[in-house]
Order: structure tokens, then C-alpha cells, then sequence
């Protein structure tokens, strides 16, 4: 007869614990796995992120701890150790044998974010003068080691330098007699271990492979990266760029589990300096007091031109972010770029400029100042009063250059950034609107007092 | 001896044509690719993108089209027909033989965003009452018909339907007698053929799988999606969200590579009603002139503080946009969302709207107003005048106020999009600047009525 405790854990199935998972703090976490069967619970482990199962990991019993150490492939138990505050770390070398050891400190010599840290040791490899039948039952014999995949064998020369792939079909179609050498292709794609891992998810994406062998700079082969861990390395890049283009440093975790504390300093930073950035505008409002006090329909406008010189800005420099990133514009394109956007930034400055020219115009013609009864200037002359044409001149021309100075200053700072070696996506929707709103400031008043000299102002 | 013309195709190398490529226009294009070897020719085609492959397709003479269209798997061919303008798809199907014809119908029946527009029809199959050896030389007689992926075999019941998955290591791994009912995992993952492809790629990032199953409504098997091709899923999903972010409709195409009509028209339709609700600002600053005309103080700090909302509003919409792409938010957690984003507005206001009283105080302290001996009540009262300390406390206020506003519209938005069945991505970071902007002066100009009544106003 099964205790209430039996019967309260077979209600706890692994999709129960998948349904809660979100809203569950650390220690109902581990406690709900732990209750798990030791096959739901590797099912389980094996599809958490690397940020979760590290903080599983830390939460178990030592015991527990080393067996779950063991099952990892050594590529994502790398990824765990690093995820590990370094304090604790000992803890879990301590629970290695001295092969396992010898493996992980191999690839925690690599960033996590190259390609060395993203690729399995373990892979099938050949000699080229194996006949197919060789091939196939030694790959056979590999197989019981944990290969992570066979799907191509990768075939080595004495000094383990990488001289063909064969994938499995080959073998399996080739006379059993025929040589690995015949059959494999040598002209293949590889990568360095040094390359970021943005650039083999280009590689990738590029040659729709479902893996790629990693070789050193003389030719020797270190492991393969999987496209399953480039599908996650392609989120994960996404998502850094998007919240950058947002106004945030990365979050590196999941929203949800991200506590308050380090999510204000995430976004307190980028906040701050935007802030400080955008004072300069009252310092450059301050020096145009004067005009507003003579003229303040001219403040009406503030608010529509800079944010034009924003959205302008926002476009561009995310249209430039994202092609730097997917590998479609290097820092040399930066001239056609260049031309392209300032034939943009003209047509659509010029649409935008109309667009406001008519709203002055609709407005002087149909309506009545509010306040036209209190203030005799606006008597029978419309809503903008006598000089409604040089206003909305002075408008649609700031719209025009401001929008075009945005969509310029968006679309080439992304490529200023990648020359100073810096992310191109810091050149975030806030940043540019940030850097577009002082100048356009400056250009509307500007093109005020050239326009309106004699007349509003 | 060589000719001179085949010793100019000789220096047209793969290499060249590759770097060649993103400046060259569609007829060299396709006159490049022509001067290709065939084995040249049909690695380079591979890597092509299909929006690519589909423009050098429809330049090529009748003969190698067809060619080329036998040589692509059905999942890719599919995508290229996609891809054609409809009026000259019909010459492609002329091109196809019978069954080829049928395969790439019912692909084209499904949506290309859809896991059915994904998958590949043909795949490794098995069935359970085989043995171990029996399945590997019945696998080994599929592979000659272009089985995209063997890494996995499928064992389907008579009806097709899908009852268990077999990798080829446990197929190598077992003795030769054993059954693939007793090898096989019952318990898979699958998709069904009309899941959005987003949420396919949310399976793999979940998974870390090579491929996985794609099923009808009653289980019958119709296909695999296989790991590369979500690499470019990931890719395209999060290119769209990107530009969609940035305020930009989608471009579908590399930066370089769109029309500078079509570039106009996916950005003039977003900036253009962005300017139509930016135009309130004027109406609402239209309100305010008495105030500003009084006080022309009031309008050195719109910037500012419109720009906080905007900075916060973009932070919250781009972290809530990207958590729901990823599958970390759902609906119902909009509740969840609020709280945590009350709790970071009020203390990132907080932050920005102390960092604008002490920016008032410092001027105030530190310098003359610029004007002070034109204007009689800037005289020996500082910067900013004897009432320094109400507007002080107007702009922090303000700041507190438009930027809890705005956090809390960013990251609500997404939701209330999702709930219409429309994508959160389009509560870009213009977007939602613009409606913060409105309300930022509306909060900003009934806090300086309330406070500074009598005084400044």
C-alpha cells in the first residue's frame, strides 16, 4: 500500500514541475526535483538552461551532486562550472576523476563565449586508410564511449591535424572495401577555437551544417560544436543585442529570475549616463530663452522635432546593428551606407517636413488660437497668427535637417563603435534620440532665428 | 591550350565570387554564378540564402533551372517557390516531374511560418518488430534515396503513425537480434505541423535535439525539422523583432539588398504615424503657452523629462518584448510584470528625478543665469531665481511621475498586443516614446500649476 507520501510524490510528474517552475523560488525548486524519478529527473535536468542547473546543482547533497556532474557532457559541464560563483567551485572540482578533471580544465581555458567553449571534446573520429567496413564497426566501437554525435566522422592524421569528414551516410552507401580516404571530402568547413561564437553561429547559418569540427592553428582538431548549442548561442546573442538596443545592460538570465537589485543596476546605469546626457538640452533651452519668452508658440514644436530626429535615429541604427551582426555589412560598407541613408534621411525628412507644414496649415485655416479672446495677436489671424507661413516654414525645414541628421548619426555610429571595437548594438534606440535631441534643438533654433528674425522673433 | 575566355573563367574562383558578391548586381550575379564548375556551383548555391538562390534561379535558361530544382531538398525547393512571384511560378512547376510536383503541393499547403513550411518529407524510417541488424541495412537501402537526416530513425505503426524514435548510435550500440520496439524512446518530443515556427525553435532551444518529429493531428508522421534550419529561424525571428523594435516594418531581406523604394515604403509608414501622434504634443504644448509664456523656464526642462519617460518606456517594452519571445512570459504573468515594474519605476524615477533636483540646485548654486543683466529678476538670485527650489522639486516630481508612467506603459503594452493576437514587438521604443511623450506633459504641466501657482505661474 503506497504512504501519503508516496501518493503526494507520484502527483509531482515532471510536467507538474515544468508548470511551476517560473513562480517557484530556489528551495521548492530543488526540493521539487529531488522528488523526481531518477529518469524524469535526468529528462528534466538535461532541458534546464545552464543558469538553472547550476543553481539546482548547488542546492543538492554532495553525493547527488557528483553523479549529476558525471551525466553532463564535458562542453555543458564546462558551462556549468563557469556559471559557478568562483568560490564554490572547488567543491565541485573535488567531486572529478582525474580524466574528467583533465577534460573540463581543457575547455575552461576557453572563453565561454568561443567557439572552444561552446564544442564537445568528444567526437567520431577515423584514420583515412580505414576501409568502410573498419569504419563503420570502430565508430561502432566509439559509440559506447559517449560520442555526442555521429552523424559525421571526422577523420585525423597521426599528428591529429583534421584532414576530411565522411558523414554517416557516405559510409553506410560505400562499398564495405572502399577507403575513408575516397569517400571523405577534404575540402571542409571548420572553425578556429579562438572564433566568438557570433561568428560560428554566421558559419552556421551559412552552411546549414549540423555540426562543425573546432581546430587549433595547426590543424588539429579539438572537438565539434553541434547546431543544438547554436540555436541557443543565436537566442541568446539576440536577445543581449535587443536589450542593449533597449537601453540595458544584458541580463544574462531570464527576466523573471532576475532579482530587483541587479536588475536596477542593469538598467540604472544606461539611465543615468542618458539622463546626464540629455541635461545638456536645458543648458542649450536655457541659451534659447530668450526666444521662447518672445515667441513660446515656438516651444509648441519642441517635442515633434526632436522626437523625429529620435525615431529616425532608432530606425537607422537598428537596421545598421542588425546587418553588422548578421554579418551582411562590414565596417567597410561604411560609404554605401552612408549614401543610402542620406537619400533616406532626405525622403523621408522631406515627407515628414510636408507632413508638418500641413498640420500648421490645417491648423491656422480651421481653427482659433485657445486663447485668442486674452491675446490680441492672435485676433482674427488664425491659430498661429499672421506669420502661420515663415512658422511653418521654420518646421518642416528643422524636421527635414533633423531627421536627416538622426537617420546619419544612426546609421554610422553603430560602425564608429565597431571601429573602437565595441558592440555595435550600444548604439541603442535612447542613446541615439539622446544624441539627436540636443542638436536637434539646436537646429530648430537655429533655422528659427534665420527664419524669423523681424517677424516672431 | 587554354583560351583566353577559360583562362578568365579559371581566376573566377568560388572565393572570389563570394567576396564579389554583395556589390554586384543581379545580372553579374547570375553571369558569375554560370562561370561556376558544376560541383563549384552547387556548393555555392547551398549556402545561398533563398531569397538569393530564388533570383539567380529565375535568371537562369529553362534547362538549368531544372537542374537546379531537382538538386534542392524538398523542404528548401518549397521555400524557393514560396519565394518566386506568383506569375512565374508557373514555368518552375512545369519544370518538376509528377512526384516531385505532389511532395512540394503538400508542402506548399502549409504556411512558411508554420513547423509543416519547415520540415523535410523525407526522413529515416523504421518500424518497431524490426531488428537491430535488420533496421541498419534497411536504413542503409533509404539512405541512397537523399534522406536529409539519419542521425535519428522514426518508427512509425502501420498507420504511419508515430510511435518511437531510435538514434543511430543506440541502432549501432545494440546486439544484432535485438527489437527497435525495446531500443526505442517512447516518450518524444514532437511538434504539430501548424505550430508557429517560433515556438518551434523555443522546442529545440528547450531540447538541445538535432531534429525533432513534426505530426498530424492524429499522430500520423509527416515530417523532421532538423537543428540548421532553425539556426535561420532563430535568426529571422529575432531580425524581425529587431527592426519591428526599432520601428521599422520588417525588411525580409539583407540591408544591402533592399530597393531603396521598398526601404522608403517599410519606413515612412511607421514614421509617419509616429509624427500624425507626436503632433499632439503641439496641441497639448498649444495648452500650455500661457504657462510658458509666463514662465519660459518651464520649457529648458520638456526634453528632459519627455525623454525619461521615453528611456524607461523603451527599457521595459524591449525586456517584456524579448522575455515573451523567448517563452519566459506568458499572459498570464502580466500581473507579475506589473509589480516588479511598479517597484523599478518608482526607484529608477526615483534616481532620475533626484539626479534633476540636485542638477537645478548645482546651477542654481554655481553659475548666473546668462541673461541676468538683461532680465531684472535673475539679478543676484542665482540661476534660476528666487523660486529655484519649487521648480527643483517640479522637475524631480515630474521625472518620478513620467518615468514610473512610462516603465509601466512599456511593459504592459507587449501584453495588451499579445492579447490582440498582434505581435508585442510592435510596442517599439518609438512607439511607446511617443505616447509617453503626450502624457510626460501633461504630468509635467499639472505638476508645475499645482506647485508653483503664485509664484513662477
Amino acid at each position: 500500500m503506497a504512504t501519503p507520501d508516496q501518493l503526494d510524490r507520484e502527483r509531482v510528474v515532471v510536467a507538474d514541475l515544468r508548470d511551476a517552475w517560473p513562480v517557484l523560488d530556489l528551495e521548492a525548486r530543488v526540493e521539487g526535483f529531488r522528488w523526481l524519478t531518477s529518469a524524469e529527473a535526468e529528462e528534466f535536468f538535461l532541458e534546464l538552461s545552464t543558469f538553472d542547473r547550476t543553481r539546482i546543482l548547488l542546492g543538492l547533497p554532495p553525493n547527488e551532486q557528483r553523479w549529476w556532474l558525471r551525466a553532463l557532457p564535458p562542453d555543458d559541464l564546462a558551462d556549468v562550472i563557469q556559471e559557478t560563483p568562483p568560490d564554490a567551485r572547488p567543491k565541485l572540482f573535488a567531486l572529478l576523476d582525474e580524466p574528467a578533471l583533465k577534460e573540463i580544465n581543457a575547455l575552461l581555458a576557453y572563453s565561454e563565449d568561443d567557439a572552444g567553449g561552446l564544442m564537445n571534446p568528444r567526437y567520431a573520429r577515423l584514420r583515412a586508410d580505414m576501409s568502410a567496413d573498419e569504419a563503420i564497426s570502430y565508430l561502432r566501437r566509439q559509440t559506447r564511449e559517449r560520442v555526442e554525435s555521429i552523424y559525421y566522422a571526422y577523420v585525423l592524421d597521426p599528428e591529429q591535424r583534421l584532414v576530411g569528414v565522411v558523414s554517416f551516410r557516405q559510409l553506410m552507401m560505400a562499398r564495405g572495401h572502399a577507403r575513408v580516404r575516397d569517400l571523405m571530402q577534404t575540402d571542409l568547413v571548420r572553425v578556429s577555437e579562438e572564433m566568438d561564437q557570433e561568428a560560428v553561429s554566421r558559419v552556421f547559418a551559412q552552411h546549414d551544417l549540423l555540426a562543425i569540427p573546432v581546430v587549433d592553428a595547426d590543424g588539429r582538431m579539438k572537438g565539434i560544436v553541434t547546431a543544438d548549442d547554436i540555436v541557443d548561442v543565436v537566442r541568446e546573442e539576440a536577445t543581449e543585442d535587443i536589450q542593449k538596443i533597449g537601453g540595458t545592460a544584458a541580463l544574462d538570465a531570464p527576466y523573471l529570475q532576475v532579482g530587483m537589485g541587479e536588475m536596477l543596476r542593469k538598467r540604472a546605469g544606461w539611465l543615468t549616463l542618458l539622463f546626464v546626457g540629455e541635461m545638456f538640452t536645458a543648458s542649450a533651452m536655457g541659451a534659447f530663452e530668450d526666444e521662447i519668452a518672445r515667441a513660446a508658440v515656438l516651444s509648441a514644436f519642441i517635442p515633434l522635432i526632436i522626437s523625429s530626429g529620435g525615431n529616425c535615429g532608432s530606425q537607422a541604427s537598428t537596421l545598421v546593428i542588425r546587418a553588422i551582426a548578421l554579418g551582411e555589412l562590414r565596417l567597410r560598407d561604411w560609404g554605401r551606407v552612408l549614401l543610402r541613408e542620406l537619400a533616406s534621411g532626405a525622403a523621408l525628412g522631406g515627407l515628414l517636413g510636408s507632413l508638418g507644414f500641413f498640420r500648421i496649415w490645417a491648423w491656422q485655416i480651421f481653427f482659433h488660437h485657445p486663447k485668442a479672446e486674452l491675446l490680441p495677436q492672435y485676433q482674427n489671424t488664425g491659430y498661429y497668427g499672421q506669420h502661420w507661413f515663415l512658422l511653418a516654414v521654420t518646421v518642416s525645414v528643422s524636421v527635414l535637417g533633423v531627421a536627416l541628421w538622426g537617420t546619419l548619426s544612426g546609421a554610422l555610429l553603430p560602425f564608429l563603435l565597431r571601429l573602437a571595437r565595441l558592440d555595435p548594438a550600444t548604439a541603442s534606440a535612447p542613446l541615439v534620440a539622446t544624441m539627436v535631441d540636443i542638436t536637434g534643438l539646436v537646429i530648430y533654433f537655429s533655422v528659427a532665428s534665420a527664419l524669423l528674425a523681424g517677424t516672431l522673433l
